[in-house]
């Protein structure tokens, strides 16, 4: 008699970068009490995901955790997934790196659990069509996604109880339709609600399979789940449920399943994620259109047919939404290539030789992971120290790579370390266009610093790396216009209009971790950066100019600036040059960058010349943005020599005159980032903070804090002024 | 002052293995008054794109031409768009081949045209994330798709005004979004339409862009526009609008825009066609679904808002629709991979060397074509004529493929041809997943014959390839429900309930070009083929065979057949065996296919043992479907010696008792093909034609001829009973 098969799989993941607290809370209220009472069950069979940052944490801090895994597996009740190590984006990295992150967790479970995985894990499920062959290449033989991805390509629930071959240029491989009806049963619903779906699928014909995959931090860590789950027994009764229903109902695992029954059907999967992402990776205008028609769909019986046909956007497209994910994904391309580049030069630590990968490579992965390049309902970009730890991978990843290619390039095979021992450092400054954006940035590379500069945006500073601590100075993040804030908004109106003093809900609670959010809403209407080139008429003044509510009277923030640069004697200089207009007269403004090959700082010339025939008077400020993680430490402050300013913090708002050198104190870090003026300016500082949703609710995040110091110039016809700032780090 | 940009770009192409007075009318009724009207306006630019199968067919009949489209380059006027030079989907191509095909096209239009081409044509639009690579590997800068890619990623018509960039692994591709609206307005809206459509778009602050690409046989071939575009002059008054528009509106190409304007932004297509082909791509059960849901919405003007995320299927499905679409494209990406090893081989053509395609590349990428392999508004699947090209490209090109190889197995660079010369001939015998879907094919594969054995289904001959005529004698294929079927049913029981001898509308004329078509809906549950192995029930009838209204008594036509291979002394066996029911009886079935390796033909032995307790009463009858193309020409026809059936036509119908041999003669391709039986046998033939949607209406097209020798047999407990077919082709 046939059987109605039941995969669990569960997925369990933290980001690269996470406090290692929440790993722990994570591990204590739900990887550790799920598989204490997977050992109480001993007829359950599970599918079990952990990404390799989770195995390292258990290593570190539960290599208990690890003997329970051994056990589940050698009593053969337990199919581990293997994925990519560090849980990246599959589809969007290079294909050396695809194979490279799976055979890393194939080769980890093979060596730490002894168990040979077939199967892996598709991070947010995000597929596309090129995918089965690095896959199987990568030896995998099966993978599962939602069934949504399916019902994309047309089919329907009735066709969805087996699995689908798939191939892409003779490589093919074997996919799973996980359940989005059993996402949302298990464990929110009575185990009985789960039971009785099973039951629907008996069969007199065939062995009829559903799937549940999906996270397992929704058993514990999810609001109230460890209570449900746990304190209540949600998962002791569902897996007593099971073991008492008899013969019908049989739990297995994807690789069991695979060995006794046929595939259902060949099929093509469209660029797909599951339904929630479709929504999230569509640009801010189409994904408010999106909620309301699927909100009309939903309301509208008439219209239910359409639902399989409604679908958003694509994952990529964060990378159109969002500059800073994109600066950071081209960045990790670029060391992804320089790494390659590395593994093949003739003293590259060469990971093909051994088996074993090398720090690189391992820093490289690292950055790859997933959670800082989107934003959906978890903070994920909008995270500045999940962003950061990208950054520090890549930085450490890039330096490994541009050593050994030194070495390389200082031929005699011998010669290693050479080239750091050189007094006079090293400087390399290369144009190319690395972000993809049809036109070239100049990258400064030396010693202690990386600078990135984006002539075409502004002439911008997109990146400047501080080595010694792999730290990315300008990690911030552009203001930006979320379709949340309307429910932010929409809160505030709705609490005007009830009774004076009337009590918040809990779900008003819940949603907003702080009072006043509603202030915060402000938008930006460039990318921020460092050295934006302001003009600013009179009477703006520093609470308009954050608001973004205020007269640019200069057309160069955005503009496009020519540039040159050159290298001579252990120095790079990048003159950028811009012929713009300010309040309608011809402005001419060169700046000059100029990094020596050993230095822990660079300075930067302004000239700005008045092409007009008439008296320009205006106000100049370049803007800095720098982020140093936290905004309201007692470590983190502003230093402003010969002002009684004492350690104000990094979040701090404030406008000082005749400021000649500010500092950026962190001693966390054990950094200090000064800015040294020629002449004293007006100093302007404000936190750039957005307001976003995280899993706890909105919630407003330090992004960095804005500096810009303020000149006021008069000149006449064909006239200039300079300025010179420093900008030093120690 | 900004302009409005306007580029029109016309795409021309007919199909690989159409006939040349197609492509004929084709040249006098569009292509040649096209650009004669170009000649005329001489202020006028435009981009053109030919497919080099078009090109061919200048040089042979209208070089003419050829020299038309060279003055319209050199004047400035033109840019030539390079694509895949048999128009193949892109996407689904051995990356080698998306690249050779591609470059095949550029060095032909640089060779003969004098014009170096930056930008391609993406043959129906179909796009898949992963393309920017090969395409910018083959050189292109380029290309244009449909508005409704860039909107099912978000983007809304005020922001289609432009270009983007999109990128793929370090390759950086610019991409057009051509105007739905336009393609709407052009040529069947009078041309103030679109002069005012274009009108709309001017702004003070840009040059803003509006896009016209599609079929070039809009102009002259459609029904009626041969008359609309030409003769009542539409074209040559949008011509002169233009021209007469004055300052704010301009002709240009793609790649004259490209060097003037920067992008509007970064975009990540999700897998798209044009909207059409979303619906056309979907099973036929969502099909359904998606027709209805859709004109839902066009009636509804509160759901408007939901037009841009309803989509449709993915291009790729046409082969999970379409077993004869996949196994076709399986059968070309098994001659790419040989044709690749042959090209690597000792004595291979070595395209890369003399940078000139050899015979068998060449032949290889005519099976590419992408119109045999899918089937929308148009006949392409449906069209035997066309499915055959495609087999003897393949076939020609395995066959060169082949001899490289042997020759390089043979060893000694020296000893071409030897082979060939050996009186024995040669047999090879392979096993592997060509069709990939998860079960293993058997392929035999001689100097005359390439034979393709399914055991998983049913242990059919899936291919049947005659080598001295490159034509596979088993392309057929199944009927299958299609959407548009009901439309014809529709139109019956409307004209049923009109008045008595109600006259038809000219829309019912134009829609079917014959009566009665809606006798010929009828459906097969299994895939057509031959060697599938019936068991009839007394009373079955051939109209209610044909008709699939009957008993089948066996489980053997969809079973799984368990498989024997062996090659010995010049001969190869595969002898295939399945144990299961005929009427509830147990049956135990072993065909036993023998080729040798110089014969032009094979014999299969049929052994069929009852394997219960009581006595089996059936009547046997293997199933060959052979496909000669034309159901009703003089010269292709039955003959069945001592039977007075003189040159029935091949799509007749009808039983013949007491039958020895049947020949299928097709003195047009000089072939008869002979099946003789150990013992006589009663004959059942028949037409298996299917109802298909053209671009000239519903037409009913022969597949192929159903030819079913039968056998009544009795056989006791443990018996058996053995037949021998031999199957000859002369």
């Amino acid at each position: 008699m046939p059987k109605v098969q039941f995969i669990f799989a569960i997925h369990n993941h933290q980001p690269v970068g996470n406090f290692d607290f929440v790993a722990e809370e994570a591990y204590q209220k739900s990887y550790l009490p799920f598989v204490k009472l997977l050992e109480k069950h001993s007829k359950i069979k599970i599918t079990l995901h952990y990404t390799g940052i989770l195995y390292h944490f258990f290593e570190r801090h539960h290599p208990d955790f690890i003997d329970m895994l051994k056990k589940l597996v050698a009593e053969g009740r337990a199919e581990i997934l293997s994925g990519g190590f560090y849980e990246p984006i599959l589809a969007v990295l290079p294909d050396d790196d695809k194979i490279g992150q799976i055979k890393m967790l194939t080769n980890y479970v093979r060596a730490v659990l002894g168990y040979d995985a077939g199967g892996m894990w598709l991070a947010e499920r995000v597929w596309e069509p090129h995918l089965p062959r690095p896959i199987a290449a990568a030896g995998i033989n099966h993978v599962v996604v939602d069934d949504f991805h399916f019902k994309m390509a047309g089919l329907r629930d009735d066709d969805l109880d087996g699995y689908y071959l798939t191939e892409e240029q003779d490589s093919v491989l074997r996919i799973f339709p996980g359940s989005e009806r059993l996402r949302y049963l298990i464990p929110f619903r009575p185990p009985e609600e789960t039971i009785e779906l099973l039951a629907s699928l008996r069969s007199t014909e065939r062995n009829r399979l559903a799937v549940m995959a999906d996270d397992g931090e929704k058993f514990g860590i999810w609001p109230e789940t460890y209570h449900s789950v746990y304190e209540e027994g949600w998962l002791d009764r569902f897996f007593t449920l099971i073991e008492q229903s008899g013969d019908w109902l049989e739990t297995t695992t994807f690789s069991e399943y695979l060995k006794k029954e046929p595939p259902r059907g060949r099929i093509y999967l469209p660029t797909a994620s599951y339904m929630e992402m479709g929504e999230w990776s569509l640009p801010t205008r189409a994904m408010k259109e999106y909620d309301e028609a699927l909100a009309k769909v939903k309301n509208s019986p008439e219209f239910g047919g359409l639902r399989p046909f409604i679908k958003g956007g694509f994952w990529r497209n964060f990378l159109a939404k969002y500059s800073e994910s994109n600066h950071m994904y081209k960045r990790m391309m670029m060391v992804s290539r320089k790494v390659r580049e590395a593994l093949g030069a003739p003293d590259g630590p060469g990971a093909g030789k051994t088996g074993l990968l090398s720090p690189m490579v391992d820093h490289l992965y690292q950055s790859q992971c997933n959670d800082s390049y989107w934003h959906g309902v978890f903070g994920g970009l909008y995270l500045p120290h999940l962003r950061s730890a990208v950054y520090e991978h890549l930085i450490q990843a890039e330096e490994l790579a541009d050593k050994t290619l030194r070495t390389g390039k200082a031929k005699g095979g011998r010669g290693k370390g050479e080239d750091r021992e050189n007094k006079a450092g090293w400087l390399e400054v290369e144009t190319g266009d690395f972000d993809c954006d049809g036109s070239e940035e100049v990258m400064l590379n030396s010693e202690l610093l990386n600078i990135f500069i984006d002539p075409a945006e502004g002439g911008r500073i997109s990146e400047l790396d501080w080595k010694p601590r792999s730290f990315n100075l300008t990690n911030t993040l552009t203001r930006r216009r979320e379709v949340y804030h309307e429910k932010i908004l929409q809160m505030v109106r709705d609490r005007a209009s009830d009774a004076p003093g009337g009590a918040q809900t809990i779900h008003e609670r819940v949603a907003v971790k702080e009072e006043g959010l509603q202030f915060h809403l402000l938008y930006d209407w460039y990318v921020r950066g460092s050295l934006l080139d302001h003009f600013l008429g009179s009477g703006v003044d520093l609470a308009s100019f954050m608001r973004s509510e205020y007269y640019e009277a200069g057309d160069f923030v955005l503009g496009s600036y020519g540039v040159k640069s050159d290298r001579t004697n252990g120095r790079a200089v990048v003159v950028l040059e811009r012929s713009g207009s300010v309040a309608g007269l011809g402005v001419k403004l060169q700046k000059e960058l100029s990094l020596r090959s050993a230095a822990s700082g660079f300075t930067v010339k302004y000239m700005i010349t008045n092409l007009s025939a008439e008296e320009l008077n205006t106000s100049f400020g370049p803007e800095f943005n720098f982020s140093l993680l936290a905004g309201d430490a007692h470590d983190r402050y502003y230093d402003i020599p010969g002002h009684v300013l004492d350690r104000r913090n990094l979040a701090s708002i404030g406008e000082t005159n005749n400021v000649n050198q500010v500092g950026l104190v962190d001693e966390w870090l054990k950094l200090r980032l000064s800015l040294v003026f020629s002449q004293p300016a007006v100093l302007w500082r404000a936190p750039v903070e957005t307001v976003s949703q995280s899993e706890a609710g909105f919630e407003r995040v330090y992004q960095s804090s804005m500096v810009m110091p303020i000149w006021r110039i008069s000149l006449g016809p064909g006239s200039s002024w300079g300025i010179e700032i420093a900008v030093k780090i120690e």
